[in-house]
């Protein structure tokens, strides 16, 4: 899990928790047929709204964007660097024994395809096939949490004003008013507060994680070809510096790994 | 009706249906007129906005949405390698027989087009026509359902403005206030609900139903025009699977069935 | 005026006539001072926002989109097809006589251009400006009554801070807190009313009409140079054809209307 | 300044005075710090956002989009079809005469540019960078308003948030509760009023004329190359008339204007 | 700092200010609990948007936006004439002690890519890569401050239902509701005033920024290239005033400074 997700939830969820502890206590706030309200009429809408499969799916997808290790650029243009240079001297058959210890799959399937012999362009359509489906896939994690967090609020709404309704006929005793809002309120506090602490700022994060994806499978793309062709490993260096920014390339070592 | 509807409708409208229980019974949620404000209200400001035909056709591609079987991908590309293997064996007239029996019209239309020996440009073009035809039917409904999300909500509010002037007027008996503004609230509850639970889901559902059908038919358009230019079962196949994700190419089975 | 709308207005208006009557009558819901402030205040942002010219254009463009009758699809490809086999029969200039009976302009101005013995791409050069000015005088008409639609309910929300501002600085007959806050929210209703059963459902109404007509004058685009270019009344109706839905086409009957 | 505007800012501005007034008067709705609030945030907001020349700028364009003259269409392609008929008979350096008397500066430059013999490509660029910088900074003027239209009702609720907070604080005479609410609200009134009937409409408006100054430009620009192509008058006058609605060019005189 | 900023935050902060002691005193609005939960939970929903590289990155992109100096437009067109002088008379090597003092390191590296004798499409190549980093960046610090403008608000909105739901449960002494219902509304208050005085208005600014700096960088671009083919200065003028609006192009003195 990424520094950036634990100091995000713990600053946001900590401080609504500190602020919950200092008013009185947390037992105000929990309301469990409040929560089912918004938790489970969000889900049902949603469910409406999406295939089961990819409501589910969702899930791995955001795990996944959680927690997998980020690629480190640097490191892959180290390795392509290697490969390269291994290539060159000792022909791209020679690559078979390298890329069983390497991790990322569409990395793997890339340099089998190259020694496989098929053409570039056949690479290239391969390659682009997989990395267009992950994007897809992505973006729609993305518009699935975004779409959660549209009716989360709703449904936290639509059980305040169960309450209220439910309040209002039965206002005969004053002292009870207060109490029954209270709790009215807490579906519309549920749902909005898992609209902007959880749903949007996930669904931005499936966003920013997948550009970075599609980025390191791209490079990956561009080092495959142009190792198949021949570079030499300076030219591959270059190739795939083009895809990180000015300031980054010159903290990239230039020193191919050893293969 | 598939399985993620079900499942949302009955977590959706389930909860909504106990947390009204709980708090004293249905029957305070129950109003006649509020609801008419609400789903006549809708209707009308619909059939303002969109030509009667289109608001009556709605419905029947919703059930048809929500009802119809879900074509399965991996069926029809083994029924697309068995049409492969057959045409190459015994001629493209061979299939009359087999169509006889497809249930998908379109489907059926395709491979009458290429036994009767029209252009592969000239099937191509009638059946896409079709598609876009089919896709534009869908649009507009998901258009008119994400209208109606729009209008009731609105009309929701509409009924309880209507509900507080009247009783602001006549505000002589404290004691009717809460029960009045609480049949005042019904009306923006009835338009939330429908609005949250009902017409946006649907909407997006339409969305997603008419990506899966569009692809299913251009799935077939490419395999009726692979069919018609004699390609081997095995070509038949890959240029079909190009169409799935890659995860769930190697799920489907690459046996042709029997034709 | 077409069926939709009647219905639309009727069910619309209706029940919130119903509704109104129900809680005590009308007179609760007409003050001539806030219907001024909504609707003047809404034209007068929108005469400052349009030419005065554009804005009082709209009615008429209103007035046509409601009131024209439709036409029929299945009508125009069979006196295309009348047109093609007398032109073929007794030559271009024969049409002369036909076209003094016929209502639409545009198509009357199609033919005679045809006549004139225009180049096909002339003619379609002149039709399609003549098309796109429509589609824009549409465009325009239904982004005015947009405008109008949000226009609206600010002003009622204007009205209404004015009620409340009135109100709050002489509170001191609590008997007349009420009353005075009923006037102050019936502002808000008309602009509410206003912009989700009159403006919006309108500007919807001219982008539908407006994709028919310019679907229309296509079409007697296409039949003009067809019939110009001396095709058989068969391939005629095949080209008008391909304009409609696959299902409609087998209802469209194929005999040539007696021309 | 034109006469939707005029009208537009009197129906606007007027019923709401008339409504202020009949509610007793003038001296409830004036409060100096909540207009300061209101007025100078929704200016500080959009001089952070904009550098300060643009938003000073903008104040220059709004001026000539309210009070400039109109350009007559059917004048314009008058005067061309005269600069037409003199060119051919006289050459084009006889033109010189008369562009001195004309009032527009993009005119007078065009014409210009041709009597200098520039090719048609020159001039053509020439003209056209100049439109597309009038035409961003409309745009830029439509943007600061719409931005001014966004933050004025945002600071009006900062501004009522800040009264209703001290209000709360210090309630211990219920008499002022009313009046300190009143002024509270204050804010939003202004902000609501600013954005709906001045910043909206006005950024709506430098749109609309956006539009028009654009297309005239654009006829110059054809005239300018037309003329200086030695065309006939009545071809001027066809190719200027392509740029305006067919209705309204049968009532454009067709007769050129004495040069 | 760039003086319409500093007017800005001025006039929109100190008037909030000047409002806020006119009504009793700062203390009233200074709550650190409140304060906390809108700034804190903002920045966190933020973290998990995005990495935490860029959440922190973007105050720098923030700080050189608003201090950095403006770069004359015409003080480089003038800088960019006395370089192609010089270079037509002694040779482009002769820059290079010249760019020893430029402060602009866009502009130094350009020069120096022309010195190298890089061929202007290689050139062209590196500095549009690098210019299109530099809108990235911009770009991206505009989204996460816009992120940051919906969330405060939200935040807020969160913590008034806290304190409202507190309040609500412990209504015995209905003394104690003012003041507790005046730091509810607290938190709305800082939510609103930091996205609309601070977050929103600062993410406009970026993107303002964004666009000078990115036409300054395509100024130096298209001069370095019209330098290295060894364009004539009054060429190299006419080429960058092709960037600039017509109206400042006549003020842009035409003498070349000395080189």
């Amino acid at each position: 899990m990424d520094i950036a997700t634990i100091l995000g939830v713990i600053s946001a969820f900590g401080l609504v928790w500190i602020a919950i502890f200092m008013g009185g206590g947390i037992q105000l706030f929990i309301n469990i047929p409040a929560l089912m309200i918004v938790v489970g009429g969000t889900l049902g809408a949603t469910m409406i709204n999406y295939p089961l499969r990819d409501v589910f799916g969702v899930f791995k997808v955001v795990k996944k964007a959680l927690f997998a290790r980020n690629t480190s650029v640097a490191e892959l243009i180290k390795r392509f660097m290697a490969f390269a240079q291994k290539s060159r001297k000792e022909g791209i058959l020679a690559l078979e024994a390298d890329i069983k210890e390497v991790n990322d799959e569409f990395l793997k399937k890339g340099v089998q395809l190259a020694i496989d012999g098929l053409e570039p362009q056949e690479i290239s359509d391969i390659l682009e096939t997989e990395v267009e489906f992950v994007r897809s896939r992505h973006q729609l994690g993305a518009e699935i949490f975004s779409t959660m967090g549209t009716f989360s609020p709703a449904l936290g709404m639509i059980g305040t004003l169960i309450g209220l309704v439910q309040m209002l006929q039965t206002m005969d005793d004053p002292s009870r008013i207060g109490p029954a809002m209270a709790i009215a309120l807490l579906t519309t506090f549920y749902g909005t507060l898992l609209a902007n602490l959880l749903f949007l700022p996930v669904a931005g994060k499936l966003k920013t994680r997948s550009k970075q994806e599609v980025l390191v499978k791209q490079m990956i793309l561009e080092g495959v070809i142009s190792i198949q062709s021949g570079d030499n490993h300076r030219v591959v260096e270059q190739k795939l510096k083009a895809f990180i920014a000015p300031k980054a390339r010159m903290t990239a070592d230039t020193q191919p790994a050893k293969a």
